[in-house]
């Protein structure tokens, strides 16, 4: 067991704004030496989609999730005030006036202060979203490996 | 105080996946010997409601609300993408196709796990839900006893 | 490092069942003499906003987004079964016969026990909310100061 003060946040709601504050949250404790993870589940996994179109085997529901979720972070809707996606955009505008670092870098920032992102392999089987779709650098578990970093977590939050 | 490590999970949602998630990680958590709790309240009570009709003396405002909030965990829509139920309906088709274990029966696994289940009385005077109309087997408590449990947690989230 | 038990929450939703919820928990906590600190950040600062408008200099977005969210915690809708508006009244309207305590005086009480109330300096750049608009008592911090309380926390949740 490790010294080290310990985070863990599991990433449930696909939404840009909670997915902003996880990783807000996640970068300030990586910043102050923690050890932190990020397990995303159900339409949190979401954030963890390229950009574009991989083409993978799927059946005809697991098609329909694919276009139904937004594909990557870049596209979530807000979880309050979204209108269509007219308050996501607002949003980003007003981030990129006041020089707030967009999702997507976040997510990269995470990277580079090994952040542990962690997808939740029993989601994926669900939603038919398969490894070649997500973004390179992830790990891919279960909730069992969740608890055995939580239960010596500091911090433990659910967003 | 118990050696044992400690799981406290607020159920404030009434959503089918934030519920599945909730009972997967209490299932998970008891399978690895924590004492868990879900101490449920606000719309997640609607997770204990059993899935008929009980006849118990309410006024009108109460008929209403019983009338509208989902009858038992397995009335619930999705947090997200529900589109008037049709969400909920293809999750629990892909979940028996991938042969998930659908949300009332992670209820009964967890009951069976001693998970122990708290019903906030709180909300049941708020949302006028009387013990007869909530599923066999739980507790009855208020916030003094969430707090008696989870200020010992290892584990602690809202959901 | 104090000998006190700590409770820290995040206040990220703007819905007035969950800052309900979130000061009930603190309230609870407060008066079982644990430090507790809520940090409000994106939505969840609207539960500190002044209910009169404060003329302060804005520009287009901020005084959109000024209007758009709900002024002050009375003026927030529930997380579900809102019903524009209408179940935030059905709720108040139980509360009130069953004796429950409103959230502006869960507030107010929060406050008398010393909760520190915790305004989050970055949500203020972006959606343009000023000092002046915001309830009295509050401090200004960043998610450094929340960390630094949740490390040593017996009780983090995000709501």
């Amino acid at each position: 067991m490790t010294e080290k003060k310990n985070t863990n946040i599991i990433l449930f709601s696909g939404d840009y704004d909670k997915t902003m504050a996880a990783f807000i949250i996640a970068n300030g404790a990586a910043a102050y030496d923690h050890e932190v993870t990020i397990f995303a589940t159900f339409w949190g996994l979401n954030a963890f989609r390229k950009d574009e179109q991989v083409p993978v085997k799927k059946d005809f529901l697991e098609k329909m999730f694919g276009k139904m979720m937004p594909q990557g972070a870049d596209k979530m809707g807000l979880s309050k005030m979204n209108f269509a996606g007219m308050g996501s955009k607002m949003i980003k505008h007003v981030m990129k006036k006041h020089n707030a670092v967009p999702l997507p870098d976040l997510i990269d920032m995470a990277k580079e202060q090994d952040v542990k992102l962690v997808a939740c392999t029993m989601t994926m089987d669900l939603l038919g979203l398969q490894k070649e779709e997500l973004i390179d650098g992830l790990e891919y578990a279960g909730v069992a490996a969740y608890l055995a970093d939580a239960e010596d977590g500091n911090v433990n939050l659910f967003i």
